[in-house]
């Protein structure tokens, strides 16, 4: 009895103990892991930052509206062409011209030389200008270049180093083979507003836009109907197969390409000189209006003055004058 | 014994299925929860994506050099002055400019017609220029007026616009409370490189370089020895207090705003009318010589041919003149 009593004692003790042992065992085990919900917590830092990352990640990828453009290799390159020859105002001009073409995406700016040689100040110009650019030279014929006294209008200029730049465009594009781009003849004297660029920047042949102060008017221009190009408005022969200034028109590369007899005449007539290369790409009625159908002036035909420099000369004379080494 | 025998067996069943139990349960409680190493693995990744989260918005935030000068507010704000007057080749001229001037950051434009009330042309072409602006407007007073056929040198032109810039500036900076600016004056027909803004950003007083193609000369400009400037290269009267042509210097703004009565003297004789702005600001020794102790040309002082339109009356008689409604 002591025994069973005691065995009893034991039992029941053992089985009290050991069942709330259990039960409290079985009820940890029953519960949810504490970091189930911490898992689930984490999950969604996890894909809240993941968002985040992304969205960040697709904004940095996402490149202004101008490096989009610059970028884009879909955009036509825009060829921008610029004879220059050496004088007192060159530099000025280059570096006021470089500044306006810096703003155009997309842009490869050849400048041909009218000297033997390129020259240094073209040279470092160029390199310093932040442009993609071509440094082209090929000298006027002798007979070709106008005189001290002559009025500019006498022989046209810039001829031999247009087509230089023709013959570049045609071996690059015949190397690299150029789908779309397009090809314009910008002189270092003249102005250009951002928006002519943006205007001829899809040019499927020829497009075209009025030109600002030239040829003693006011502007000079197509004049559009339905449009297509029926004439032009210009104080000076408009019988002129294309009376239509070199500022006034971009070619696309193509066009020139698919022509390589095309080019400028260094024997074409006074004002003659665009109609030259134009008579040979194409017809009035395939010109493609720009500009708002040509009613907006994008391009000036502005001139600037020779400096006269007779105090130069006398102070030089006097052993006065600049120092030589310093670049005008 | 049997009754010994049942209770010894049921208590010894009992205590083997209890005591597996409970080591089981036991095992379970003592091992590690699974998901804690799931946590841990979280935590990692959560602290990867907060790193490249925080890299890529510390990446974002950082802007590129141009964007940093531009909002960097401890760089000074160059205000340029700019007086003008309606002219053929007045929207030219200002798109031009308008055009190296975006590329400068921190710039503020003060562009001053010479007219009684501002026009449409100058407001537009502002709204559209991406330029910080202030269009500000006064009339030269007739008898100050250059007559059609007066030389330009005959009268001083812009003195009225430029102390109008002064005011407006003045007025400005005691609202603003502006610490460092400078105050360039810059006509709209020259050639500015990009450099010289450079060049005048930290302005103490009256910074100083030469000007190419000015006063018949190749440049003008100070003569530095010991980093002072000693006199001026020019070929006419150097013994004006400053023989500096007006593209030459730029002022500090708290130098304008210390000296309240410092303006452009319209009665100033020929040549001497930025001697008379700052002989109320500096004396010679006082000038801060930049471009490379003056020996670089960074600004040129172009003019731009007046075109000349007589085909345009021709034509205006004809009834085929330009559409006048076109702004050119």
């Amino acid at each position: 009895m002591r025994m069973k009593l005691k065995l009893k004692t034991v039992f029941l003790l053992y089985f009290v103990v050991s069942l709330l042992g259990l039960f409290y065992a079985l009820m940890q085990l029953g519960q949810h892991c504490d970091c189930t919900d911490q898992l689930l917590l984490k999950d969604r830092t996890v894909s809240q930052l993941r968002r985040e990352l992304q969205k960040l990640q697709e904004a940095f990828r996402k490149p202004s509206e101008s490096e989009k453009l610059s970028k884009n290799p879909s955009l036509p390159t825009i060829y921008v062409v610029t004879p220059t020859y050496a004088r007192l105002v060159q530099k000025a001009e280059l570096t006021r011209l470089s500044l306006t073409l810096l703003h155009v995406p997309r842009l490869h700016w050849i400048v041909v030389e009218d000297s033997p040689q390129p020259t240094p100040l073209v040279r470092d110009l160029l390199a310093v200008s932040g442009l993609a650019y071509t440094h082209l030279h090929v000298p006027t014929p002798k007979d070709m270049k106008l005189q001290e006294k002559d009025p500019t209008w006498l022989k046209p200029r810039g001829v031999e180093q247009r087509n230089e730049a023709m013959r570049w465009l045609r071996e690059m594009a015949a190397a690299a083979a150029v789908e779309q781009a397009v090809v314009y003849f910008a002189d270092d004297d003249n102005t250009y507003s951002l928006k002519v660029f943006e205007e001829m920047r899809f040019t499927q042949r020829v497009s075209v836009w009025p030109v600002g102060l030239v040829g003693g008017m006011r502007y000079e221009g197509p004049v559009v109907e339905n449009g297509k190009v029926v004439r032009f408005h210009t104080g000076w022969r408009p019988s002129r197969p294309f009376p239509i200034d070199m500022a006034g028109f971009a070619v696309s590369l193509r066009l020139v390409v698919a022509h390589p007899g095309a080019r400028f005449d260094r024997s074409a007539q006074i004002g003659f000189l665009e109609s030259s290369l134009l008579q040979g790409l194409v017809t009035m009625k395939e010109l493609e209006p720009k500009a708002d159908m040509c009613t907006k002036i994008l391009v000036w035909h502005t001139r600037t003055e020779k400096p006269k420099i007779k105090r130069e000369e006398i102070m030089q004379k006097q052993g006065m004058g600049s120092d030589l080494n310093v670049e005008v």
